[in-house]
């Protein structure tokens, strides 16, 4: 049966498997073709994108998909999220129609919306996502949503699987500083890919950066940078607003970005990140323009995790 | 001869043969692949659009062809309407030399330009849609102008056309009420297509909100929204800012929304709205969410509408 | 070799055969289809675009290639220039990540990027032109930069070879007042390509508004407009700021603007201009309006100049 949703881990039936497919995909892009054609994919952002943009076009494009880009803030309506509401003030349509109709023009959605960083429930709730879904009639694929960025995640695996030299790595998710508050979803969603690749995972970061424990559940939690750093295969480096605090931002914490130095306690780690990235305030210069760095290829597999994740919608089963 | 424009019902040559060939083309989207190889059609945005937007590019990539969007007050130059003018002030390109220069890219040109809702006589004079299609030198598509949407109208019939279960229903535009000055276009629009399908046709409006004369020719007019909706087939709703006070919005007249009340007077009417709408002010939820609207199907008519029309604009005779 | 870079004149090896090879794919533009296939180009736009923006996306389309527009600003990422920098500000995203990271995806990047107009020393090291050059893995077509457009200078001279009735024409570029500060890429460019072309080329323009010495060489630079204008075939018209006093905008040079009575001391001369211009403050619309303008068919030619640097990115040798 084809892939019908894709925005948590959970959408996951074998991730073994899941590797293997993007692989042979990596292989050779545009073997699957005749599976998109004359089939539209609609990516609808709610938010910027430069990364997820071009290589969720590229993997549509690889399968012979058409793709329609649509900026739902700049180029469309104001939406609203509520149900029941008397629509008498800025929001021009309902999310409800906004989804039933886009369903209307596209065999697979993708959607992107980030969370306000206000209200923890409300975020965590995946309102926007799931009112989505709900009215969408076709396969949805998420860019991104409020907790969760699992692209992204799939990838970030397919990079450590193509690189790694042990058969189970310990990876280090590392907390860094960062001027701007910023979402938890790609740090959740490595979580939950990690857990689910069960990678031997260690997560750092200060004292009040926890992320959810529905996330982190039994993965062992250090304060100590340097503790957690020791004997690291790759270490991840993310920042990420406060959970507990909803939204705070970190200061007098520009000591937990990466340097050569902290890599010196690791097992020649190898550097990854989401991109985009703040240099020398996330990880300085001498990082990430080394050879350790896997950010580009990061990138790359973001292209192949999307055709992954597209050929299924469309009903490769192989 | 191919179809050269399409910005009113005056451009349909035999109604019920374009009905036909939009249901041809609706049964089997792909089957005029080939009239489209290498054609381009470029969309030219000034104002908002979703529907629009997407569904004419779904049409064009359903036919084979390929589009280009351009959202011109964001990508491009801010275009003077206006001839003879000394340019030194705002204004950045003439709509001769924008219309000229993406007739050399295009082979067909969609262009959406909304009205002012200032100059009553400037807007029906439809100063920017007639100067673009001086100036093209190739068809030109309305995707909405200042006071027709016939994209939209073309897809109504449509949508009547199949849900009908009598030859000539009542379809009954019921005026609603919105917070903002919105355009005439859809309503002026829908009722040339109806008074062209020989429709029975009412339209129901508050005093002071009648459409042009112009448009609604001898049509009923009824003030009395209870009396009017009486064995309704079809209920038309949506919202328009006033012709005779131009751009008046209408305050305190809450209760000509659609209830599930109000149907009740109809002959178990279909519900219709072109999109987007405001729940619970234009429409209640009770009404939008039950199986008596076709509003998700007349936004899927629009792909069918318009690749009727781009297909007439390519060549097709049949 | 395929071509890598197209960025000034200097990336043309044989400019008569770019000539040749521009008419010949103009006279069936959809020849070389089997190039492009499964090849993508990315555009990127820093800046405003309407005829680069669409030509180039025809030319790659033409081409059989596919095409992802990118506006960085609205788009994705706030860009940072700067090496070295501790990125705790505005800006988001690295030049270095963000042209590795493009190259991922297209096979073929166009950029556009306008210079400041404050710090000439800048603006003329081409910064962001280079860095992005310097950290993209694929070839790299510029859409105008700072301070060259060569795609626009390809299709100029693509319209006056057409167009010329002689073999040596003479060719006068004739500043033009504007009421804002505008790059002087296209004129720069203009003359790195009419000297590339051995043109007989005659500038002229207000004292203090020269060209850098860099570009203009030894082409005679008159400041007594009426003198350049004798004899003139063709007469290319642009305003540009001061080079001397970087950025400044002439007052009181409304004569400067192209009349029909001063193409009266010409050649019966052809107007041309790049596009967009405003009327009667460049040029006045007798000028513009009558059959001596070729600003249509120049802007009709960027398709094909920007076709034949593609295909030769591809690997075309022929």
């Amino acid at each position: 049966m084809a892939l019908s949703t894709f925005t948590s881990f959970a959408d996951v039936d074998h991730l073994d498997n899941w590797v293997e497919l993007a692989k042979k995909i990596k292989d050779n892009p545009f073997q699957f073709q005749d599976w998109g054609r004359n089939k539209t994919l609609g990516l609808i952002f709610l938010n910027p994108s430069l990364r997820t943009r071009l290589s969720t076009q590229k993997a549509a494009l690889n399968l012979g998909m058409q793709v329609m880009v649509m900026n739902m803030n700049q180029d469309g309506w104001a939406i609203e999220m509520e149900d029941g509401t008397v629509m008498n003030a800025g929001t021009q349509e309902h999310i409800k129609e906004a989804a039933g109709v886009i369903s209307q023009y596209c065999d697979i959605i993708g959607i992107r919306t980030f969370p306000g960083l206000k209200d923890r429930g409300e975020d965590y709730a995946e309102n926007i996502m799931n009112k989505f879904l709900a009215h969408a009639t076709v396969p949805v694929v998420s860019l991104e949503s409020a907790t969760r960025h699992p692209l992204q995640s799939f990838a970030d695996v397919l990079t450590i699987e193509e690189t790694k030299n042990k058969s189970k790595p310990k990876v280090v998710l590392s907390w860094a500083p960062h001027p701007r508050a910023l979402p938890q979803a790609v740090s959740n969603s490595f979580v939950e890919w990690m857990i689910g690749a069960r990678a031997n995972l260690v997560i750092t970061n200060p004292e009040g950066w926890d992320l959810s424990k529905n996330f982190t559940r039994d993965t062992p939690v250090l304060h100590n940078q340097e503790e957690a750093l020791q004997g690291a295969d790759f270490v991840y480096t993310k920042n990420w607003s406060s959970f507990e605090n909803y939204g705070a931002i970190a200061t007098g914490k520009e000591n937990w970005m990466i340097t050569k130095a902290k890599l010196s306690h690791t097992n020649e780690a190898k550097f990854m990140h989401c991109l985009p990235v703040r240099r020398n305030v996330v990880v300085a210069d001498e990082v990430l323009d080394s050879p350790a760095s896997l950010v580009l290829e990061q990138a790359n597999n973001r292209t192949f995790a999307a055709q992954t994740v597209l050929l299924k919608m469309l009903g490769y089963e192989g």
